[in-house]
């Protein structure tokens, strides 16, 4: 089994693929460097699965999954949220540290820690941890801010942590060519709908999902690149695609829609926690 | 006049907060090394006005934006729309260029031209664009894809461009202490607020928008880090805060609501367009 990821080795994607596909016995992780990447490897059937962030406070951008589940022909098949903790890393534990390198966000999210710890620091803003442990293990600078499964995999000490003072979470998609759906525990669908710039448009249709009794775990309205003024909105509900009420439901909103596109029906892993949608 | 803005010089947000403040004649701009820095430096009146990416395709995140939107004592003025577009940039034309810098975002938006073009260069990733093109000033790397004014910022030729494939807009808030809403010619208002995790609870206040016509530009919702399963919900309406829809409205939302949060009330400011929310 082959499973596209959003690189590098050590990445919170790598990470959640590696934790996803735990059990797989023939798994074949192949890193990409862009979530476009992912979505086109997925595309073109160069993968089985691909792993890509959704809601994601580090590495990179939401808005280019969206996009990507927009425009292109691929399933949402798995729901997986990880944990996402931040440790302070160097080659050695003795030297001093004068150059911190790491994600801005990761920066932000220890902002306490850094302040009270390494105010004099210069903190070295990289485009992920991952490439940051890579740029500590080879002596670019002092310490990295990042993930303990980076660590190890650049070798690099843990000298603190977890330093961020969030309870973070970042949600993955695993998404694939064939919707082959499958029902577990905790169930999701998603969906993406249009209507047009009007008041009240929106309303009508959260009429249908209230009608039914659905939940909304997720609501965010985009601008629809086509024409201007019109939106997409992206829906994530509680439910599977195959329970009467979901179904009936997605049946009247698709009617009632000016644009319609069920993005997957999925289950949510959650391997660190009871917690989290 | 003091502006904070999210820096380095050459970034997209330097850029809004110059345009923007053009006509101002006695004006200090002020780099932040991150959107927190902004927020602090307003919130503790370091500075008068503060310049952030709200909806950002390019520099970092929206959600730190709005995060600290929920949790600090500032407020929106202001809105501008700034046109977003890559241009590869290098010190010289002739020299054969096989690294390229820029942030990750900006590669996916130039895909198809990088694709065609430099399908054998080696792609640098880094945190801005505007530090991409630092990088290339200073010989690290043979060009970096960026901004028309960060490569002017760094005495950079511009090789070719606008690379990148999609009509692209970036959102700035120009937030302040103060919370001294203007009206102009578009406006919009901007809150915040929570409902319970229940079936319909978001419905029954979107009711409240329908009911006095007013049109939502934006709806997002976002976990609440108080309590689980509880939401908060980023709603942009089209109108101003005085405006007797507004603000018959907003009072009723308040009421409904188990947390309400008035942002701001503003016009928007797209100085690149006939266009755009």
């Amino acid at each position: 089994m082959k499973i596209a990821y959003l690189g590098p080795i050590g990445s919170y994607s790598y990470e959640a693929a590696n934790r996803f596909f735990a059990e797989e016995q023939e798994k074949n992780l192949v890193a990409c460097d862009t979530i476009d990447d992912v979505f086109e490897t997925i595309e073109e059937e160069r993968a089985d699965f691909g792993v890509v962030p959704v809601e994601n406070s580090i590495e990179g951008s939401v808005s280019t999954t969206l996009d990507y589940l927009l425009k292109s022909k691929v399933y949402i098949v798995k729901e997986i949220v990880l944990k996402v903790e931040h440790y302070l890393c160097a080659r050695e534990e003795t030297k001093q540290i004068l150059t911190i390198a790491s994600h801005p966000q990761a920066f932000s999210q220890c902002h306490d820690y850094l302040r009270k710890n390494f105010k004099e620091a210069k903190l070295i803003q990289v485009s992920s941890t991952s490439y940051a442990a890579r740029m500590c293990a080879g002596g670019e600078v002092d310490a990295a801010i990042c993930s303990l499964f980076a660590a190890q995999q650049n070798n690099l000490k843990v000298l603190a942590g977890p330093i961020n003072h969030d309870n973070n979470y970042t949600r993955f998609f695993v998404i694939s060519k064939n919707p082959n759906f499958e029902k577990g525990e905790k169930n999701k669908t998603s969906i993406i709908f249009s209507t047009y710039d009007k008041p009240g448009s929106l309303y009508k249709i959260l009429a249908i999902f209230n009608l039914y009794d659905l939940n909304l775990t997720k609501i965010e309205s985009r601008p629809a690149k086509t024409n201007l003024g019109e939106y997409v909105f992206f829906v994530d509900i509680e439910g599977f695609v195959d329970d009467e009420d979901v179904s009936d439901a997605l049946k009247v909103v698709q009617r009632k829609s000016t644009f319609f596109k069920l993005l997957g029906s999925y289950s949510v892993v959650c391997p660190d926690s009871d917690n989290k949608n």
